[in-house]
């Protein structure tokens, strides 16, 4: 008999996903919630021009909005505890250009390390709506 | 007499304006160069619904990308030469609400640590037109 | 008339430098507490050949044992609260000779951005005796 | 037909582990250069009383030592080329007991990210003896 390895992921997800959605800058920068599991999450944008810097590639701003905003919704959907992100170092390696690579490989163009801070129950509810 | 004490600084500050008014990202998020001098720079950004998070407080990847960029330009500014994000930590300390404090104070919400690359001449003529 | 202004200072200060004494490591490293308040600590290490890398200068292992040393004792002054260090990115910005300056001037050759862990009494009663 | 696949490397390994020998700091820390290859490097230590802190685990100085020494090591074998850390972040995650885990698995203590000045020949030249 097969079935649903992880029942309780389904409600959490859709959790973050509503409240991932009512985050302004999201949708201002166009970014898209792409991927969602156990302790990872995935984001993607599109190249726009306004999301570019003055050499026509991405901003670095760019870079640390999608790090910051991932890292902290991976940890949340780790047991569906609300999240913040606490601090995190970010490198930029190489030119984020955005376009498709011409030989398919994926161009790694940042690391990060971050620390999240996991909320308690008590210290959610004085916020509105955790993600 | 009086006098400019820096006048190579007037030519340095109008390229970099110049250089910052063309980042896609800057406008698209609103920001401003607030404040510019020989080894500082402030940017400054109005509270607005895109800048937001789902709890209504400026996001994370805002205050990122305002770090990213005002820690590069005023690198820049040192000696006029061109400059690049190369990795930086952001402590997030406390809710970035974007009002005016009542008792007057600012308040602060974030802290960094940023290296940036300076560019010399010659890697700085690969790049079109660098901050 | 004049009195203490921190009364409750000298006892916590006592517990702290009593427990940075049953640190090995600092010992080993020949380092000593050399000044310690609210919210501040200077640790001191004269230059010794145990202490340098294969340049002569001192080893960044000596700087960064320092660093996290000093900034989470500063962070146990504030309260006389157990801290753990929790994270820290260090540059290191310059040559560490440890000699005298000619000019008397300090030599700036590092800085540090630190996360400590202020532990509740509950959490520092299940390590033996917290800093 | 097999043969080395790497015949630079035994020369660059040679000269890293000449100068890592000339380490004070890694000699007084007991510390060994456990593994050497193209872009690695392990250092192992064995727990001492002179190596821990007042709870008797390992000092997350000792961690920062190791964190700096490995990953400017590792950098350097890349290309047999001089290299000096110029900042990390290090996360320290959990106690190091230093204890040999009862079901034989590693136990993860800290994750760390690095960025490592690689030296041109001209620079590494003022410098006595590069690692």
């Amino acid at each position: 008999m097969t079935g649903n390895p992880d029942p309780d992921f389904a409600a959490i997800a859709q959790r973050i996903r509503e409240s991932v959605g009512r985050q302004g800058f999201m949708i201002h920068v166009g970014a898209e919630l792409y991927e969602l599991g156990r302790g990872t999450c995935t984001l993607a944008v599109d190249r726009r021009p306004e999301l570019l810097q003055q050499h026509g590639l991405f901003h670095g701003g760019v870079t640390a909005f999608l790090v910051d905003n991932a890292t902290t919704i991976a940890a949340a959907t780790s047991r569906g505890q609300a999240a913040l992100t606490a601090e995190y170092k970010l490198n930029l390696l190489s030119p984020a250009s955005g376009d498709a690579p011409d030989d398919g490989k994926e161009k790694h163009t940042a690391t990060a390390l971050a620390s999240i801070a996991m909320l308690s129950g008590e210290a959610a509810a004085k916020i509105p709506s955790p993600a």
